[in-house]
């Protein structure tokens, strides 16, 4: 017998994970699931890769930002890009979320969307994570990365259901998760129907905002997206706690894990002992009471990043 | 040579389908389309089963109507549903869009996504076609559903995309076409995170309309749940050409088709040369000037119904 999760340490979460997936795959068993509600959503940033200092998504934005402002010197006159684009990573920090949404609507319309896929493929091809100093997508959970390819080839689909946004996570999700762009549920902004000068149909990514899928939006955007209700769901914060109860009270077998940031060394800690966690002490309670698995980063797994 | 179409007669519409998709499925062919990139859309009112004589959502919506008046017979006395009630056809023939969503938002809110799973799921089970005295999904068209068993054992996704309510067309999309729920976009309503009077995390439907699947923004809910251009796109009327444009913009092999209702014998005969067509001249027109392939129920068919 191989070893589906070989970056696990031979801990209770993992057996957990190995036991559900037996269990709702074997005809028979009374926790069987049928192949066509084995739908299993993971959460991104935190869950499937790092999320510290700040999402790559931001940083993505910051620098579209600058290299705008290189083209178009007035944006540094302008609040909030002003701020933004002085590097001042106190006043950065200050910021509120409609400031930073302005910088993400700028910067995320106005092109076509293929346009916008190149832009962001370019950057995530090669922009480098200021500690680690390796492309964000090398900085994916290879412990996660094994849960994913293990239940697939149980015939589960993988979801991604991410606050990022879905047309910045679809660029590389197929080669850095397996995960197909209709896979992906994300937060999402306007699009255009139009024509280009050669009458060509094309799209417009609008600087309007249609969803931030987070919180009570995950289950809503995994309805609307999917269609199914999750009977395996996988987070990391206080985001993801209703993905995870709505995956909870559907009938029959259900798994729910969190990822518990607690391993400075290797990567971060930010756990629910520390004051800005996105990970708050009602999450925490809320797992213990409901049964789900918590995992620990620091003693669940053998390694964490497949250059580890 | 096992025939992969033996419900189309042997004419050039057969031929192009088979010849594209063995062209976009051999690796070295200059037409060869990644797998990953082999995305088939397909309308369904008209495109995959009967629309006439009205579609077969509108009699659902209508007869659920009906319930909730014999439940709640104050409605009988408020428009639009007072005209619904009375049944007179040509009094419902002279509601116009903003009444009949109005009557839409009334019998699709109000319950669980289960409930109204499970209302739809009893209606599509039983309720019969008023001519052909069969259930709707018997009326779904033997030659298209080939052609989606086809072209995925050829390695394509089939998608529905369909003006016709998402939640009400995914209650019997993976039984009737294969297509399993993520694979269905329409239109949608609001849905409403919320919990039970047990705890348990729940989703409601509102009465609120999120977006109508028809038009520009068929192409545009493509982009939002699926992330790609298809590289096939079937449709039969006008509410289709903006999917088909795009599809066709795309680089590299296309293929696009549009269904011509011309057989009033085994099935209904409402084309560009009839008045009230959802497939207008001016479509017509546009399809021949793209190259866009055209088929003849009458001719190109064989038969229309598994049952025929």
């Amino acid at each position: 017998m191989t070893d589906p999760l070989p970056s696990w340490n031979d801990v209770p979460a993992k057996q957990a994970i190995v036991s559900f997936v037996k269990q709702t795959t074997t005809k028979g068993n009374p926790k069987f699931v049928e192949p066509e509600e084995r739908i299993a959503t993971f959460d991104q940033d935190g869950t499937l890769w790092v999320e510290q200092p700040t999402y790559s998504q931001v940083m993505f934005t910051f620098d579209q930002l600058g290299v705008m402002a290189a083209k178009d010197p007035k944006l540094k006159d302008v609040e909030p890009f002003k701020t933004v684009l002085s590097g001042d990573n106190a006043a950065i920090g200050k910021l509120g979320v409609p400031e930073l949404l302005k910088v993400v609507a700028l910067t995320h319309s106005g092109t076509t969307v293929e346009v916008f896929q190149k832009t962001a493929h370019d950057w995530i091809t090669t922009a480098q994570h200021p500690r680690f100093k390796r492309l964000y997508t090398d900085l994916v959970y290879q412990p996660m990365l094994e849960v994913m390819q293990y239940i697939r080839a149980n015939g589960y689909k993988t979801f991604i259901v991410t606050g990022g946004g879905q047309d910045f996570v679809r660029t590389y999700s197929e080669r850095v998760y397996g995960v197909s762009r209709d896979h992906v549920v994300g937060s999402a902004g306007g699009i255009s129907f139009s024509y280009d000068e050669t009458g060509k149909a094309i799209l417009i990514k609008d600087p309007t905002l249609l969803w931030i899928d987070d919180k009570t939006a995950k289950p809503v955007d995994i309805h609307l997206m999917i269609g199914r209700r999750p009977v395996m769901a996988f987070g990391n914060a206080d985001g993801d706690q209703a993905m995870l109860e709505y995956t909870q009270a559907g009938e029959g077998a259900r798994f729910m894990l969190l990822v518990h940031h607690d391993d400075a060394t290797r990567e971060y800690a930010y756990g629910p002992e520390s004051k800005l966690s996105p990970f708050s002490d009602a999450l925490r309670i809320r797992a213990n009471k409901s049964g789900w698995v918590v995992i620990s980063m620091k003693n669940d797994w053998k390694r964490i990043f497949a250059f580890d």
